[in-house]
């Protein structure tokens, strides 16, 4: 599932400061660079060894490299989101980066011009994904599949417009788990909902709330409260702004750009403020107005056969039923939802953050058909986690705590004290790598003994192994461990063993 | 490291059949189903519920989906690589999936027009990347890292033209490991050429050969044959073809297309036959043509330490010094080498199979000074994993062991023999959840037994919780073990507990 398109806003302009600076990246932009002209001249000026004075290296605009720092933290991220969805029976599944253009489009509605098109050279003409949720939908119809249970880890890619770019990424990682199939009604939605509880309270980011609603009672509410059906769409891509804008600039869009009429406005305003647990499911299958509305009253009954399931997953009072929650995806046909973060994590005394949603999903039960050219349907739901977010709230956090980050694995660092001995480390470190040690040493003939020992404390690596002449006399070498400096001498032939021995009990 | 483009030839009938046949995909083109026109017919098509008689749903031309089957094979491939390159020490990296095109222009020579443009969308031109090289050549000297070991894992796109692209994908994944930093020689050179060793033994691919040879050997050979300077690159591209096409067709590429007398010709012709051992760089150490040329006798010097390092690390009899090894990539300045697979592995009676090359890298000793404004250079050197053909063959032979794959990691299944008791199954799989037990129950208010056996030993999972009626009443589940059948009864609150002894033990 994608649905994570219009919930990335709300960054707080702290985390915007932070996003803004690319990571130790050059990133002056040269006037003019991007015209095809200024292309041509930069092309000449690449030959090696030359002065170019006006060249500017950076990568393209919203993305980023992640250094091994920031790779460590990503990882332990995403081990926690993956296995979480295999815990839940999930299929692993990958798609092409980019897709035929003409699967992509209809599909998101006024974001279309967001997708990345490719040049046509000559071929077909291609988009890159824009979330995980299209992609999966064609897969199901391209192979006539009635049921899957599948997650993907992967990128997508959005070009969001200039004014709106602040504090997001272009290119950005999604964590998508859905299931499709045929089943009774809310089992698997609640399922979604555990599992963002789940994920939430594995990558311990603090109290969080998950805001639920259901387009049907969407729907509903506009149709009662007088909008026109032909206005649902682009009227709910104007709620979804709930969470960065005011009512008052909301209400200011659907009346003097959308062209509802002021009081259908107010009506509609008097709805998005009302937020709570079950009961509030029960006092709006009996509001005067909203019952008038056959899908409003199924949704709302939908929402409690929910509450009852979140209840016996022991979930229920992280949720709340919110109807100010649109989604701004088109393709949402039931329920919706949308995990929020209470409270910053970490140390008390640190600056407090809203960093909006962190996960998101909902009900698309239209869209496998939209594939299928017969139209058969697969029903499916499914949920997104916002990794950037998590990842930027983690980083954040580690470097509060001051710990040092490994960026390697390395267990053993082969050193010498002595020139002319790296024939002998070589063997050495290819025995070591044979017995599936990891090790390195220094890519030096004749390197300083500081050198090494310096080396192997800055990587922190947890064991050295000295040979030197007296020790190749002996057939011995030193076993050092780094920490505590404490040294052994331990018979050549045994070196392996007694590494392994260590490691196990470390 | 990237190093792929041109060895991903060579690959035999056999294996294009099955790699032009998208997996469980309908691939039948429309006509003309790829002009604006076209395309925007399809488009008002894409309504739901409506019969779309032309509509063709499919994955771009040269990409594939990866089922979940395909999935797990992949990741158990990319598992072994990745844990021998952090063996060895590497850092993760990750770069985005697009550069600027002006990072690219003149890293490629002639394969320049098989880059994936994006639309200029009034910003900034940029196109997918072609390798993991330049990228990484593009990251070190941004950040004005002077040494880095780094691996990286990703998507290349390359837009191979029509006629060549059998068998091809043009989106593909590689597994790269670089060593950059100045250092002495042949250190890193020698390590890169030990991780090869060991991640095709890993992968039990059957033997291998490592070609090894030196850009500036071939250099100095076009030198002394007498090729003009200004056509050792171009002459370079058609030799890198000798191992898909014969010495009769690169020779005429060679005089027809590109200008060479036919005396050159065969000159060159001679060197290409050589291969061997240590004792054929001796050979053309002394070599009455070959040792006129300086930079030839320094890559055969820096050839001769290789081969000590590789005797030390025991896999000098893996490494075949060959002289009409020439890689296509234009950024490469040392050494270079290219592994086959000398026999197909598997079963005997299979058909034969040439797979072609499966790893290959080289040194790059002038790609980062082509970044930096001022020239400041940093030598590296890497290999690059062909994991597409490594996984076709390893799919392969599992296909033919008649393995079963589970694609889940499903631990229990919660069932129940009666109606009405999925209340209870949402709470028990709940507290599995929680105590972290990969747990599954069919989505269904009251499912029948036989589907919940049917779906528990189809997806092979090896615990099944059942509760019914009685048990309740008793507070006690019974818990079987799928393969066996034999059911236990287990005191409710005990059973976590249980299942976890169960799991430990298995």
């Amino acid at each position: 599932m994608s649905h994570l398109g219009p919930l990335r806003r709300g960054v707080c302009a702290a985390l915007l400061g932070q996003l803004l600076r690319p990571p130790r990246a050059v990133c002056i932009r040269a006037l003019g660079c991007h015209s095809q002209v200024a292309q041509a001249v930069l092309t000449s000026q690449l030959k090696p060894h030359q002065e170019k004075p006006n060249f500017i290296i950076k990568v393209p605009k919203g993305t980023r490299d992640l250094s091994p720092q920031q790779m460590v933290v990503r990882e332990k991220i995403l081990d926690k989101i993956i296995s979480c969805f295999k815990r839940h029976g999930a299929k692993g599944l990958d798609t092409p980066a980019f897709e035929l253009t003409e699967m992509l489009t209809e599909k998101y509605e006024d974001n279309f011009g967001l997708m990345y098109d490719l040049k046509d050279q000559g071929g077909e003409l291609l988009s890159l994904r824009y979330d995980l949720t299209v992609p999966f939908a064609r897969y199901l119809a391209m192979n006539k599949l009635k049921n899957m249970k599948r997650y993907q880890v992967g990128k997508v890619w959005r070009r969001e417009s200039p004014a709106i770019v602040q504090g997001r990424y272009r290119e950005f990682c999604q964590c998508d788990f859905d299931i499709a199939g045929e089943f009774d009604p809310m089992i698997p939605d609640a399922e979604c909902l555990k599992i963002m509880c789940e994920i939430l309270s594995a990558l311990q980011l603090g109290d969080f709330l998950i805001k639920v609603n259901d387009r049907r009672v969407v729907d509903g509410m506009f149709d009662v409260c007088g909008v026109p059906e032909s206005k649902f769409r682009t009227i709910c891509t104007s709620m979804d702004k709930l969470d960065k804008m005011s009512w008052e600039d909301v209400r200011y869009e659907m009346v003097a750009q959308k062209g509802l009429t002021p009081e259908v406005a107010d009506r509609i305003g008097e709805y998005v403020q009302c937020h709570g647990g079950i009961s509030l499911v029960e006092e709006m299958s009996k509001d005067p107005r909203l019952s008038q509305s056959p899908r409003a009253l199924q949704g709302l009954g939908d929402l409690k056969l929910l509450y009852d399931y979140l209840s016996l997953f022991g979930i229920a009072e992280k949720i709340s039923f919110d109807l100010s929650l649109a989604r701004g995806l088109d393709y949402y046909t039931g329920v919706i939802y949308e995990a929020v973060l209470l409270q910053p994590p970490g140390q008390a005394g640190e600056e407090a953050l809203n960093v909006g949603s962190v996960a998101a999903g909902g009900r698309y039960d239209s869209l496998v058909a939209q594939f299928d050219p017969k139209g058969h349907n697969v029903p499916c739901v499914g949920l997104s986690i916002g990794v950037e977010r998590i990842f930027y709230l983690v980083e954040r956090k580690m470097k509060a705590s001051g710990k040092k980050v490994r960026t390697t694995e390395t267990q053993v660092f082969v050193a010498t004290p002595q020139k002319n001995f790296l024939r002998e480390r070589l063997k050495l470190i290819a025995e070591l790598w044979d017995a599936g040690i990891k090790a390195e040493m220094l890519y030096k003939n004749n390197p300083k003994l500081l050198a090494q020992l310096h080396y192997c404390e800055k990587a922190d690596i947890p064991l050295m192994v000295i040979i030197g002449e007296q020790e190749q006399n002996e057939g011995v070498v030193k076993l050092r461990t780094v920490a505590s400096r404490e040294e052994v001498t331990v018979n050549r032939e045994n070196l392996v063993a007694e590494i392994q021995k260590r490691l196990s009990e470390s």
